[in-house]
């Protein structure tokens, strides 16, 4: 029997290299590729154990009393780099940050890739280091992983889902089903960053003020807020469809209407004159660093001044309240003092914006 | 202040609809795919809660002395739809057996969903249907998911993205790094089905037998075994890649040779036939409801005796055994009488078999 040379393959061509159909074949190119780019950039203790599957102890003392979370999103975003952030480090931030909006303390990601043959390593590598370096910063760890590969023209460079899951303290119960009539309605910070950030590169409109995504993993911050207030009633995160949109979800759930005052809604003056600019609305254009928190009104004081502490919600404002109404209607008295709806966004305003 | 009629929007039509960009945007047309579709098929008390991410109670004594394991897979199998089988109960089905591999019990399923405009309506409720019929017959609920839609042209159809989380009971340890010298290397069932089924679709080859796939969730068998015989020491489903590379991962892992015996490895005669015409080796194709099992030898007979009973382990076999091997080779005693290396799966043989 003649034995094959088990010498080392050469290490990949991450400066020149570009992913093809073997990548996701199952053999040794897949092998070489999960071993070099992401075992290496992802680097802990349960991925690093190379099962199909991470296993890891959970603090049974953790669970007592309180209940888990899992949340998935798919990032599709176009481009893949923007100002602030590129898909990888999305990817993390807006999967934390759906774990957080239970009021949850995040375990562990996992991370599905979908890339196109063709795409270059180098962009990959880039890509996946930003993963782990945001995966680090907050402190939840991609445990485990997959790959795919389609043929060129069968999908856009790369797409990413990620997954999280976490565990609710005792106590916390936030849902979007929670607002009650005489709530008050705080957001943590300005609206539209991240939605104007990736149209400003993807229409190539280099504004004078650089506008960057406000793309940022916000469960330390909401880790603060239980801490004060256990008894949030709701929080989320107005990603797609923008405040708009995500006030009108938790109104229906609810069966609330929600009164906004435009005057108090915090917009950077370069995001409002690029809306203006690009026929946008503040209010629909996506965030990936804010979140919305509904409160009795007797907390919101308490709330504001813990989230004013921490820098991801330095411009933390109230910005309106919950109110009978069994249109469950958004509605906003506007900076010229009339009233209007806020609708549901209709159509697509942006879309692959995460 | 005008109000707009809070009217329901017409139901889908799900005959004759196609998805759009307007069904990923966060507004209301991707509410009504959500509530009229996915909701409406994996209909469960954490789904229905309609948050950005499932609450559940694990109870804790499950994870007392345990441990909790996660995995996910992307699937991009082409074509979608296949003898015994379709991209939805695939995806349920692949993911419930990564979960299994580690011994584990399964909790909970996410599903992302990534669609290419312009995709029937009709399909995707097909294929969502198929998942929550998968995931009750499984008894792990589809808890939270996610949709993105990307231009015609930047995507193929369908992809889905799945992720499981489980729990592995207490004194189980299984793990890809355990194979000893000695060990008893055992197969559930007959090897190549899956791979053969899909491709004799892609191919229009229209055999005289018609070969299924053998997709289907192997975690009451694992379960099984499990209570037989705490101490096994590797269970892996061999997918992409099928036998040879799966047992090859296996090998440089545990620092194993791996000894296989040709006449010993259960394949279908129809499979055997299927893969002559096509070019491939059985040893190579991908499987969906199988798994490699390696213990101890003294364990060797119950658990075969146990995979027999249960009805996806009738063809259940000993096929070999882990040899002390520094260099980790897996090889094969031919039916011929001779010896040659199964080395690992070089290119890719069949491109989004899963």
């Amino acid at each position: 029997m003649t034995l094959p040379r088990r010498t080392h393959p050469r290490p990949l061509d991450i400066a020149n290299g570009r992913i093809d159909l073997t990548h996701g074949g199952g053999g040794r190119a897949m092998q070489q590729l999960v071993e070099e780019l992401f075992v290496a950039a992802f680097d802990n203790d349960a991925l690093n154990q190379r099962n199909d599957q991470a296993a890891f102890d959970v603090p049974p003392e953790m669970l007592r009393g309180g209940r888990m979370v899992m949340t998935t999103d798919g990032y599709v975003i176009s481009p893949l780099f923007f100002p602030g952030g590129d898909i990888g480090s999305l990817a993390v931030h807006g999967t934390v940050n759906d774990v957080a909006m239970a009021g949850a303390r995040p375990l562990s990601l996992s991370a599905g890739f979908i890339i196109e043959e063709g795409f270059p390593l180098s962009d990959l590598k880039r890509i996946v280091d930003s993963m782990a370096n945001a995966s680090r910063e907050a402190g939840v760890p991609v445990v485990t992983g997959d790959t795919k590969v389609v043929e060129k023209g069968k999908g856009d460079g790369i797409f990413i889902t990620t997954t999280g899951i976490g565990v609710v303290p005792p106590g916390v119960n936030v849902s979007g089903d929670r607002a009650r009539a005489g709530d008050a309605v705080l957001v943590s910070g300005t609206m539209g960053d991240h939605g104007v950030a990736v149209m400003s590169q993807r229409e190539s409109l280099g504004f004078d003020t650089a506008i960057l995504s406000d793309s940022a993993a916000l469960h330390t911050l909401v880790a603060d807020m239980v801490a004060a207030t256990p008894d949030i009633h709701v929080l989320r995160d107005p990603t797609r469809g923008g405040l708009a949109s995500t006030l009108n979800e938790i109104a229906v759930q609810s069966g609330v209407g929600i009164a906004l005052r435009e005057s108090d809604i915090p917009v950077r003056p370069e995001v409002k004159g690029a809306c203006e600019l690009l026929g946008l609305d503040p209010l629909y254009v996506a965030n990936e660093g804010k979140l919305i928190c509904i409160c009795a009104p007797e907390h919101a004081d308490t709330l504001l001044a813990v989230m004013r502490a921490h820098p991801l919600g330095r411009d933390a404002a109230l910005v309106g309240t919950c109110v009978e109404d069994s249109h469950a209607f958004v509605t906003m008295r506007t900076a010229m003092g009339g009233n209007r709806v806020v609708d549901w966004l209709a159509g697509e305003q942006l879309p692959r914006i995460c």
